[in-house]
């Protein structure tokens, strides 16, 4: 082991509680004594803003992190003062130090305010690192800019558990999600373009122009050698085809109707959720009906929170499949030709970008799938160069979206499988307010006040709602993995709340269960939690995947309905069924599954809360994303572009044009 | 004046001749004596492409660079090794230091292949700095990706002029293009989706739901009480509008009809040009037919370009105009309420960024707008603080787009305009190429061979051909501005033929008339450019506008087409007469005028080559950017998104996983 793997404890130069954060603009806190120093935060926290309190820390510049953490001066590539892209090629050189405990942070079924996964991410590595003094990163996806300017708001964390400065965070931080839109846009034009040519010339015509004379020499290029070489066509003289080969070679023969791969803009246009594209005269007539997603829906996201390497992107962006050709055979993006412009534009994206908590303990952000129709968790990359980056005795805390029965299940099935990651504890995230909520509480609705019931103390409804909370603890036991619950305690929530949820909690099978006061006090509110997730990475872990990989599509999905979510059996549609049929044939039968279905109930009804049983899960269709590697079923519809309300967030957004502050993200 | 007004020479640490670049791969090299070094270095340049050469110069660090130049270490924001955007604080801590001398490069009517402008930027700014020791800066366009994909390829110059790493400055650079499409599309959905909220609600919903009650308080935001302010109502009370006023306050009452916002993606995708949007159910019905257009031809391109300051940006994307409501009124982003936003998103891509030549000469790469429906000029902001960072004997070259009579023009009366700057030397690219093409030659066409008039030398067509000099060079005059020529030299030229060129240019009032060879030997081969721009900007300079913005537009666009293009006069359609008055009726008359028209020829017919006369220039409609600037007659139609042939440049773009680096990008 050369003397760079030696893996020193971070040194984060702001170990700081709440009080002494240099709040610039409350001078008046330098005159006071400690009681009245509290009076001022207690005042900060209440009234203050998530951006005003990322503001009110200053980063440490990111060279200075990166060199805490043990990051060489040519491993960084610096985007500003406080984002920088960490390069691949630490993980050869950390290749035989010891990985350090992987720790997933989950959730139960949550109301559609979410219940805080980000938070208690960013919370606990704060007490790890700053209060426990044990090497943390936590592992964040990056957010979509739609839902930043459309009805959600941004998702670096909240309170005193933020990745700051949380305007670059939520903004275009390192540019990863515009070369995913740049390299999806590329291949969507490609794939009409070329219909359309193969309509408008002859064989000859379409032939010379894919293979022309250069300078007066004709040859084919690498991806078009590598394409007859798929045909079974063994030659590299453009003049000795036949006719037939050159049929063969030059027609993709694509059907139109066939086709799946969408654009994507990273904004919320619903008005681009069904378009006829097309309709100028100089495409001929070609027409067809065609959809923009939001740009994370887009596969290449996928393969970027997939992938191990710069390698296994390129062949992952190679075998995407965008159609079936007029024989039911699949369209890949290699076929098109397109790979290796594809992987140049992801060729940055690739490398995880380092930022930092409030607190300065190290943050990468790295990829931000859909959580439905895709997997829904950051990064492969980001965690393996992290694990090697805290040591042996280190942590890294990373988040699945939605509730364990669908973020983690997948985390499990899919991520896990994909990186040869085993994890240590899961720590599943529940709030009174949701359990309430499942316990029987009125509806919860965003932008709608809360009712009584959520702001008073109601031990009944806490008690009848646990139960979701113990399906999901017995949903983790599932895969053999430690579960802490971490209670996300809001003020309106009683001790007496407080204290049935632990106890029920432990009673369920959970190793632990603690209430976090992270968003108000930031690390300091999560020492509970470092503690009990400290004891509980050194129990007996018996990680195991959910089902084999061999068994049929529909057996797959099949035991992720019963044994998750609880469904008494799942009926296929005949669409879903067909498709199931043509994927096995196509040889894709050995995938993963990937459920499309709505994260607001454990079955496929989202008003059904609580544990809801007796049901059959419909599958009305089923995809498959062959490069990121996964078969999903939609279980109902999936809306993959989200739309613009009639007062959408960005009424409250603006920029002081002298002091270049962001106001009104959060 | 502080210390920090001083202006060092820079020290630029590249001096290099061409023999003693380090070409890496090239071995034999360092065995050799001069003369077989010469040999290696020309079959070198025979044989390599741009970017082989582009990557056997290794950049200097940017940091360095940016210290060279004299920047302090918190006026830039590095970008990976090589890339820096720099602050515009920089303007202020030089705004006593007096400008340098500014030359703008432009052309005469070229052939579709381009005559060079980008490689005798270069080339002359590494001449000035490396041979001449004279304090220089090039200012250059950011290309569109979708060409760099598509047909054209990259745009970071040629040969041994060229900006280093060149597959950085083609692809996602610091993300400035990606910043204006998110800004563009946010606006975009933000248009539609207003449309619909407004048609299915009725007032009182409309306006609870833009001024809803949060936390129990019910407050207008800062843009909703800029509009009220508009429209005259002084209240600051949601609760006291009166109906009337709130149905005023709530509808922009858009007509659908009028929209001329359009989506844009940086892709070259031909079946976005004319498409449906609103086709699923959840739009109810209210489809129309929109267009994507490239990026680059968004107007907010335009306004980055045309910037002085983030609060001059902030009032421009607020003004911009996306519709008539339908009293015939404008409707703009303010109204929509999404200014801040915009700005928000946009407040890294104000800042340039810095790179360098293969001479290691610094470059600022900021905005592109399109060369037709908008300036086509690189930005006012790069070009002012490059003037500064140079000295006042230092000189910064940019460049127009297309000929003289588009690209100069509009950098005369826009760009000069909006900035207030004078430049002291116009170069006119020519090439023996373009003249025999004007003289008579042959069709020019991307991707044929060139047939033998353009090989061999022919001085009657030169000698025919350079009417289109002389006519680019009275052009120039107009302007008052001292004008040297720079023949871009290719290896069929003859001697003679070359020689023949200069002559006539000098005896048609050209300052002088000077060989270069920047392609294959970098700056020295364009030194004596460089002593020809030197002494002509120490030449009389009566710079002066060709028209007065009082003047009526239909006048403005008869002095373009009369003065420049040498029309006999203009014609307006019926509907081009209507939005001139429709334009000037909302006081937008007083905006300069912007051509839309074919660059390939001095008419409005690309095949009328040379100098045509006695046409009368059709206009067949009249378009606005109001925040920009500048009101744009269409003359004819213009394509305002490219596609992509049957075999793009994608086909030879590759990334070796192993060595990251990028292959077939030219």
């Amino acid at each position: 082991m050369s003397i760079h793997c030696e893996i020193m404890p971070f040194i984060t130069s702001l170990h700081v509680s709440v009080c002494s954060l240099s709040l610039k603009d409350f001078k008046l806190e330098l005159q006071m004594g400690k009681w009245q120093q509290e009076i001022s935060w207690l005042l900060f926290v209440f009234f203050s803003s998530d951006i005003e309190i990322s503001r009110a820390q200053s980063p440490k510049a990111v060279d200075v992190l990166a060199k805490e953490i043990g990051l060489l001066t040519d491993e960084i590539e610096i985007y500003g003062q406080t984002k920088a892209k960490v390069r691949l090629s630490l993980l050869e050189r950390l290749k035989d130090q010891p990985d350090g405990k992987y720790v997933l942070v989950a959730g139960i079924t949550p109301t559609p305010l979410g219940e805080g996964k980000s938070t208690v991410t960013i919370g606990l590595v704060q007490a790890l690192t700053a209060h426990l003094n044990i090497n943390s990163f936590a592992c964040l996806r990056q957010p979509s800019q739609g839902p930043t300017f459309g009805v959600k708001g941004g998702a670096a964390g909240g309170g005193y558990a933020q990745v700051i400065p949380m305007e670059e965070f939520n903004l275009h931080l390192t540019g990863d999600i515009h070369a995913i839109t740049a390299a999806n846009n590329l291949l969507a034009a490609a794939i009409d373009a070329r219909i359309l040519h193969e309509n408008t010339q002859s064989d000859k015509a379409l032939y010379n122009r894919l293979v022309p004379v250069v300078n007066g020499v004709r040859e084919f290029s690498a991806i078009q050698l590598a394409r007859l070489r798929r045909l079974g066509i063994n030659k590299t003289d453009p003049g000795t085809l036949t006719e037939e080969e050159i049929s063969k070679f030059a027609r993709l023969d694509i059907d139109p109707s066939t086709i799946t791969w969408q654009r994507v803009v990273d904004t919320n246009d619903r008005f681009l959720r069904k378009i006829t594209v097309g309709q100028a005269n100089t495409e001929k007539g070609f027409v067809r009906q065609a959809q923009f997603d939001i740009a994370v829906a887009s596969e290449i996201m996928a393969i970027l929170a997939l992938t191990t390497s710069l390698q296994d992107m390129k062949e992952r962006l190679g075998k995407m499949v965008v159609a079936n050709d007029k024989k039911g055979e699949p369209v890949t993006a290699e076929d098109l030709g397109v790979t290796g412009a594809l992987a140049v534009l992801m060729k940055d994206a690739i490398k995880p970008t380092l930022m930092q908590t409030l607190e300065g303990t190290p943050v990468f952000v790295h990829a931000g799938p859909f959580a439905n129709i895709a997997h829904g968790n950051s990064s492969v990359l980001a965690d393996k160069i992290a694990l090697k980056l805290v040591g042996e005795k280190g942590f890294v805390v990373t988040e699945a979206g939605f509730g364990a029965d669908i973020g983690m299940e997948k985390f499990f099935n899919i991520k896990c499988r994909a990186s040869g990651l085993v994890p240590s504890v899961v720590v599943l995230v529940a709030t009174v307010r949701a359990l309430k909520m499942h316990g029987g509480g009125p509806n919860v609705t965003a932008g709608a006040p809360l009712k009584k019931e959520y702001t008073e103390e109601n031990l009944q409804l806490v008690a009848d709602g646990c139960c979701n909370l113990q399906k999901q603890i017995q949903i983790t036991q599932l895969f053999g993995v430690p579960v802490v619950v971490a209670l996300n305690v809001f003020k309106t929530d009683s001790p007496a709340e407080v204290d049935l949820v632990c106890e029920i909690a432990k009673q369920s099978g959970a190793f632990d269960a603690v209430p976090c006061n992270h968003w108000s006090a930031g690390g300091r509110g999560a020492v509970k939690l470092a503690q009990a997730v400290e004891k509980a990475a050194n129990q007996k872990n018996s990680f195991k995947y959910l089902y084999n990989l061999e068994l049929p599509i529909v057996e797959k999905i099949r035991i992720i309905a019963q044994k998750v979510y609880g469904a008494q059996d799942i009926e296929l549609s005949p669409a879903a069924q067909s498709q199931v049929d043509r994927y096995t044939r196509q040889g894709f039968g050995n995938l993963p599954i990937c459920m499309a279905k709505t994260h607001l109930s454990l079955s496929h009804q989202p008003e059904r809360k609580g544990v809801p049983t007796g049901f059959i899960l419909p599958i009305s269709d089923v995809r498959a994303s062959i490069g990121a590697g996964f078969i999903y079923p939609l279980v109902g519809t999936m809306s993959t572009m989200p739309g613009l309300p009639t007062r959408p967030c960005f009424y409250d957004i603006d920029l002081d044009p002298v002091t270049e502050q962001v106001k009104g993200l959060f």
